[in-house]
């Protein structure tokens, strides 16, 4: 009985494992979750419930839905011609806030690595070339994250695609708006030089 | 519909909120809850619930517990003579995980603070000095954070106690175990080297 009753000490040990808490964290979160007023603890738990609950992937793209197809891939006003293909559904929520994109999604859930063995089915690579044969895809964006890994996925997924006419493009890379040239890495900085453009 | 159904959005706006975390800590967490195999979001909630319904203050100390009185008041173990005032629970649980107290303690859910418009009444200052002459208190152990909140608080408590004939005391200042000077803050420096002593 160090940290209060049972139930408290189980759940800041359940919060400490979640990405981005510790157990200082954790205990600071479940604290203020007692201490304030208007159940919001109670709130909180409702919702974890009902998402629990809920929350399945999108049989077409791998997004999380309440329904068997999210929304994304039943919005009639979206393109059916163009696939952006990410690593995760945290990159699908980046690019659906930056609003830039009107097509439709795959989400891999993850890149190839061998030390993990992690290969082309578990990622679901197959079903993507099936879905690219099958819907007259005249595009696939791929949105991977400019690490060795997501590089090296986007470059197995390219080569799969070849000789089938359709155009993979990648997203360009360079300095991020408001970047400053002394907070960013070398990488960054030759691959924006090497990409220059006349302005 | 950018994040996901209403309700995702609902859980990562409410958790968004939360100490330490923020939009994209929340996010990362909620799609882990998701993700992950094994019902642990529907745990968490079922926890949650729990501990929302039983938690509440310890009448005599202001300890979280869920009972009228918490498990270190009526713990007959422990020396009832001395007591340990924090400002938070949290502190508590730090004293409690050191082991090295073996009292009983006082929160005082914060600090004296005329910006704030908290006075002694809000602390339930009043109830601690009251606390002290029914209990046949020997020693108050004045642990409450070296920050000038902190020791305003400690100072107006040292004050009203005194004359009283019970022992006021405070922690210890000084150089923190494996603490290296080169990174401590010249406060601390200056109060280690004035409370020196002989080895
Ligand atoms: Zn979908
Ligand atoms: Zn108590």
């Amino acid at each position: 009985m160090t940290d209060g009753s049972d139930d408290i000490q189980a759940l800041i040990a359940l919060m400490a494992r979640l990405p981005g808490l510790g157990p200082r964290s954790a205990r600071r979160v479940v604290l203020q979750l007692i201490r304030r007023r208007g159940g919001q603890m109670a709130q909180l738990a409702a919702l974890m419930e009902r998402v629990a609950q809920n929350s399945r992937e999108c049989l077409t793209c791998g997004n999380i839905t309440d329904r068997d197809t999210c929304a994304i891939c039943t919005d009639p006003a979206r393109a059916t011609g163009e696939i952006c293909v990410v690593e995760d559904v945290a990159d699908l929520w980046a690019l659906e806030r930056a609003g830039a994109f009107r097509g439709r999604y795959h989400v891999l859930g993850g890149t190839l690595s061998a030390l993990d063995e992690i290969g082309p089915e578990d990622l679901g690579i197959p079903a993507l070339i099936d879905r690219i044969a099958r819907d007259r895809i005249s595009e696939v964006i791929l949105a991977l994250n400019a690490t060795v890994e997501g590089q090296t996925t986007a470059h197995y997924i390219a080569d799969a695609l070849e000789g089938s006419g359709i155009a993979i493009t990648g997203l360009a890379q360079g300095v991020p708006i408001g970047g400053e040239l002394d907070y960013l890495d070398d990488g960054t900085i030759s691959a924006a030089l090497r990409a220059r453009r006349r302005i």
